[in-house]
């Protein structure tokens, strides 16, 4: 059986707690597939405040996270075990797709460095970081939430933490790059609103038929909408 | 002063209660400027199980959330108040940016519904969704991440949540689509890395190139790798 350990360093510890101990992520941890271990940045600060940030160079707005205490918490993990990928969430880093899930998922070791508010000073990445990754065109504050998505992605396609029901295979993006089709469940009708008469139908070819279009059309709204360049 | 409500149906509310009570989030509903309220999909079952998933028609792995949970929830909400959006977060969604985000700041209501596992029964967002998002071309286990994701970078655009020293408009692709800068702050010198000298000049105008310099730089490294055709 293999099992993958993730570290992610954080100023904000608490923001991920609720995630990391719910459905998927929490089952995966209960398997005993994934080991997830939480640094909360403030206890690698050994300076006698314990302070973690302070004001950029050049000025500008806002707080930057220091150096000091990424370096020493990163360098005590490095020590400990090897790291397949260091992961470093930034606005100009490599948009995450299902192919990055892929890759990440193979992983032994895995650690996050997430940022807070303004960012990290830089040398960290400079130093540390094998993969700079970008969730999205957009600002958020912080590195927490992409890391915790991306975390969610690779974790699903450890084997053994879905069950067969669940497998993976069928989830868009998958199989190529087609959307799968629309999902109803019972009632067939419900105010007024039926479920596609082809999925009731009992014939199996009849609702192969019908998932394949109905995904194919969905797929060509995609791409329209949504083509990123390769 | 202007306000914000966010609702949040979910079948999994444990996972989005840590990161609403940290940092920009929490500070802005201390505030009073955002009010995010979170409902439990079970509330909203009244049959005598409370079931709230059930098998999909025409076969196929894994369970459904059901259509009616939604519907009484949604519309329940939907007769308190008039929502400016009801987001639906789906990979066939538009893929979701900085744009997307300073748009749904301006609104006064908004609600998002989220799936879990397999999904929604699709009449729910035939019948309810206003905006489909994706956060991108990956799978996850439920809506509830990517939906904080877009709460997050909403919020953080509500005047008054940052302070002025915090002020988002220096933030990556704030203005036009410009990454910032790197950022360092003290020691000047750690381990033999050194803050680039144009920082530590005191010479706002050599600092003010360098930056724009690195700013330009960054963001043409941006474009190269990751490219989203609008």
């Amino acid at each position: 059986m293999r099992s993958m350990r993730i570290d992610i360093i954080t100023a904000v510890p608490d923001l991920v707690v609720s995630p990391l101990n719910c459905s998927i992520i929490k089952r995966a941890q209960t398997k005993g597939l994934v080991e997830i271990v939480i640094h909360n940045l403030r206890d690698y600060a050994y300076d006698k405040h314990r302070q973690i940030d302070d004001k950029p160079f050049g000025g500008g707005a806002g707080m930057l996270l220091k150096p000091e205490p990424f370096f020493e918490c990163i360098e005590k993990l490095k020590a400990e075990r090897e790291y397949d990928h260091i992961v470093f969430t930034t606005p100009f880093g490599k948009v995450f797709d299902q192919k990055g899930a892929n890759y990440l998922s193979l992983s032994k070791n895995i650690m996050f460095i997430t940022g807070h508010y303004k960012g990290i000073d830089d040398r960290v990445r400079q130093k540390f970081a094998t993969d700079l990754i970008s969730i999205g065109n957009f600002v958020v504050s912080g590195g927490e939430l992409p890391s915790l998505l991306v975390i969610d992605s690779i974790i699903r396609l450890i084997p053994g933490v879905l069950n067969d029901s669940e497998s993976a295979l069928n989830d868009s993006f998958m199989v190529g790059h087609e959307i799968s089709a629309p999902d109803y469940t019972r009632p067939a009708e419900y105010r007024g609103m039926k479920v596609p008469e082809e999925l009731l139908s009992g014939n199996h070819k009849l609702i192969k038929e019908w998932q394949e279009r109905e995904s194919h059309a969905l797929t060509e709204y995609w791409k329209k909408n949504n083509y990123i360049a390769e």
